[in-house]
């Protein structure tokens, strides 16, 4: 990996709002210098807020989802719990509270499978994803204001061969899951941070 | 999953463009109507290129990836190959493509790992995941206009503990790595096609 550390950053001359719908949505458009010295202007990024997927799993070993019509697939999609963070609310607080939200459980053990940037080109916010174990469910799910969403817990084995066959449809989900998975079948895998 | 099949799909009533930076991002306002009868104004689209992203695999099991400045992420990142699809073109086609301009590699065997929507509530496009098997050398490769990518091939197992180390900086990097780390690992993997 050595070559990569000659790559060098872009420089952000400007960053002009072009659109403004705050907390949802900011488009800038950069006026940006390449290592090469070359100035390109009008380079989209998109602000958005980050949010928290979290893989829930139950003590007999399910996986905890939430199917629910997705405006941006413009079906009904089954995905784990997910939401924005709200203002000041540090990522594992988050999940904690959107898993409450939306299964009613609260989880004995949270580990941190990392945070991603949605869009390599535009950002478009980060997701914080989660994994949390012994869940136990203590509360009625409340769901969301604009979305009816409907838990739903299957065998870890059911959540594989649905993740493998590409019967979820958003990315955030596949990357989640590919990631939940790995670590509740491998016993020590690397890197894994307890939250 | 029976009690998903009674969720109902929300009614665009109305969709307007409030910006338009075709091809690249058109932001676009819904006003919807609720399966509950309510109404909703503002609620956020985001239309922006469909892409591929190609996980490929040589014929000693490593596996290739390109490091790059990425704007949106605002460092250096390794990813696997990637691009939007031009006008008209195909998704197998567009990764065939973007393989060999930023590898220089033609692949012997492709899958299609699926189709996956980039953001849940906004849309923003979908990602076509590819694996690509037996890949050979054929050019130099040509990189982006923008960008400075280098080429990086690892062995699968250095891969498989950068993906669960979180040492990858993009969602759809995650997403693609686990699908294809599953195919090259089980001999069957349920649900793969071949492309």
């Amino acid at each position: 990996l050595e070559p990569l550390k000659k790559l060098k950053a872009w420089k952000t001359l400007e960053s002009e709002p072009i659109l403004d719908r705050s907390p949802w949505l900011r488009v800038l458009s950069d006026r940006i210098e390449l290592p090469d010295g070359r100035v390109i202007d009008g380079y989209l990024r998109l602000d958005a807020p980050n949010f928290a997927v979290i893989v829930p799993e139950d003590s007999s070993g399910r996986i905890g989802l939430v199917g629910g019509y997705k405006h941006g697939v413009g079906e009904v999609d089954l995905q784990p719990p997910a939401g924005y963070l709200e203002e000041g609310e540090r990522p594992l607080e988050a999940a904690q509270r959107e898993l409450l939200e939306e299964t009613g459980c609260r989880a004995a053990l949270w580990t941190s499978l990392g945070t991603f940037v949605v869009s390599g080109n535009r950002g478009a916010g980060k997701a914080h994803l989660f994994l949390a174990r012994g869940c136990e469910q203590i509360a009625e799910p409340k769901g969301e204001d604009l979305e009816i969403l409907v838990p739903t817990w299957l065998p870890l084995e059911t959540v594989r061969s649905r993740w493998r066959a590409g019967s979820f449809r958003q990315i955030a989900t596949i990357a989640a899951l590919g990631l939940a998975l790995d670590h509740l079948t491998q016993p020590n895998p690397a890197g894994a941070r307890q939250a």
